[in-house]
């Protein structure tokens, strides 16, 4: 249930905003972190101590983690090194990229780097077969950023499967960029695993504030939005101590692989129930159509589902009015026409227009689910 | 007084970021504002509603504003647009703008775009026969960043005679963006009246968060780190609805004009007294020397001074040990070497590396100000 309202609110849209975690309290010292006299170095030790906490839950070094205003800019930090190195060549990205990977892999197109689409398979996600066909037609291929969990289907890329296909290539190395947004909290990435160069995630999708997320970088890059030397100079701009902490905690509560473990027991549970539920609906179709009620293609938090004869948002209005809080695609698209990502995975473009977008999360009850089921098939009566 | 610190700690570094105030406790939705559903649109009239409340203190229309992760990306946006805008030109910036600014200047430069500087005086602010005399010199220029009031001196901008000298020149308009970060709060910034065209201010200087400001925009721009559709694409990525509420609560507190002028008086009062005090100090001199100790060329807030024979990161670290915060530079420039601002403005090498910067908030007692004198007189016994 969603906290604060008191009509009887369930919260199915976890994947374009968690419902936060009570703040631990702390007091955050308020100097800024760059200064040298005491409230400065209480404020670095904080920070630095939150880099440290975050670096545990990642399995990666702390100098590696730099924080940001959240995902969104730190995949546009990953992007836009690429205008300032020096080696160049090609770049390329998923077909399936969340819009702060697929817009910025646009302006850079727009700017005149080569770049090169890596096509997703009918599941949604990009396979090794597809990569490798891709990377031997582009040989100068060497950037391409590829999302561990996408954010409207909830489609799972085998990052280890592309790893082998990356390292494996003969030629200059391709430097590996995941869009690790929806996959903290919900599997567990494996940065030093996949061998990636950079990942990116966000804080308020995993119960922490908005405006903090993380950029990993195996090494340093140099950033176009220049500024102070914060950050190692990969992101200028005072430190956001308190929302490095809040990330931090977030990361703790909800990212620790037991956690994810632990929490991906109830939420398959609850998922299958719904996925079963909307089976037998005749109206309803999963997107993919392929997806099973258990399957580890998907993440269990997501789940695209289109309704025949009924547009997305229709269906999100009426389910709106019935206490429910469901999307069509990412929060971030909402302006834009049309579901690219649908339509690159190849499902006809009016079942995309149908589509809508459920995600839960660690608090969402088997109740709830039971209550939307419900809801739908009362919807469906009418329309 | 420091809050929350047991030992007595007197705050002079106001500059590097304000001792926040207490938040007003208002619950604020966690919806993402770019949701359809109820808490999707709660989120949405929150951060509409603060953009009003902060337009009404800047006296700008709401659209105008753009809610970014603070002044430092504001700048970023405002200079880097320039790389997407299609009728090219000379980039100019004054000599003595912050990182924020002129490392996006360089950037630019490396990039392959026309830059020019424009000098700034002796007293540390751009004067409007330097600005003529540039303008003059290149005649291409179309876009211009020359700061309100400069964050190592205090030094306000004549912006009002800058802006005839700007809109007095024949051939196509400059753009003037104008970085307020240390002006807000200080002085009475007048964009309309100043016909700025772009501008950016921070909420951590004026008692709000960390991580949140906004850049004022006559016209949208087109922004090189792209992404979703939020805040008229100008700044992706999910907005911070609870950060953007606390900015137009310290844009209220400290920033409304009536506000500003009734701080002033105490301010200069206080002033007044340390710069009478540390003119009494033979081994110390104003930077610039010939600033007043009421001089309405300078911010009552902000002022630098040198002790012959003290580097200045000595200094700071004798006060800090006494009890005292005050820094030399930018908290953004702490990494780098040199005082290049105060070079621009003439000052000799040496005593640029005896300065430190003391500022002031509203907060600050005559109390708190007697102590740092008295602080500073019994460091230069032994120093």
């Amino acid at each position: 249930m969603v906290p604060g309202n008191s009509a009887a609110r369930c919260y199915f849209d976890w994947a374009a905003t968690a419902i936060p975690d009570s703040p631990s309290g702390r007091a955050v010292p308020f100097g800024n972190p760059s200064s040298p006299y005491r409230e400065g170095r209480e404020a670095r030790e904080v920070l630095e101590e939150a880099r440290r906490r975050c670096a545990v839950v990642l399995g990666v070094k702390p100098e590696t983690l730099y924080f940001t205003s959240g995902g969104t800019e730190a995949n546009a930090i990953a992007l836009h090194s690429n205008l300032l190195r020096r080696s160049g060549g090609r770049i390329l990205a998923s077909a399936a990229e969340h819009p702060s990977v697929g817009k910025n892999f646009e302006v850079l197109r727009r700017m005149g780097k080569e770049t090169g689409l890596i096509p997703v398979e009918s599941l949604g996600m990009v396979s090794p077969g597809g990569l490798k066909k891709i990377l031997e037609k582009y040989g100068d291929s060497r950037f391409a950023a590829v999302m561990a969990v996408n954010n409207e289907t909830g489609a799972v890329t085998d990052m280890a499967a592309l790893r082998d296909v990356f390292r494996n290539r003969a030629g200059a190395p391709v430097h590996i960029h995941c869009d690790l947004v929806q996959a903290v909290g919900k599997i567990v990435p494996d940065i030093p695993g996949w061998d990636l160069d950079s990942a990116s995630l966000s804080a308020h999708k995993i119960g922490g504030p908005r405006g903090v997320g993380i950029l990993y970088l195996r090494r340093p890059v140099e950033t176009v939005y220049a500024g102070g030397a914060q950050e190692g100079r990969v992101r200028p701009g005072t430190e956001n101590t308190a929302g490095a902490l809040a990330l931090a905690e977030a990361l703790e509560n909800h990212a620790l692989p037991e956690k994810v473990r632990e929490a991906r027991g109830p939420a398959l549970r609850r998922f299958k129930k719904l996925i079963g539920g909307l089976g037998s609906m005749n109206r309803c179709v999963l997107i993919p159509p392929a997806r099973g009620e258990e399957d580890d293609n998907f993440s269990p938090y997501i789940l695209q589902a289109a309704f025949r004869g009924i547009p997305g948002e229709v269906m999100v209005r009426a389910l709106d009015d019935s206490g429910f809080a469901v999307s069509t695609g990412s929060a971030c698209s909402s302006a834009s026409a049309g579901r690219p990502v649908l339509e690159a995975m190849g499902i006809e473009k009016e079942l995309s227009l149908e589509g809508i977008r459920i995600s839960q999360g660690w608090s969402t009850t088997d109740e709830e689910t039971d209550l939307l089921l419900a809801a739908i098939e009362e919807i469906l009566k009418f329309l």
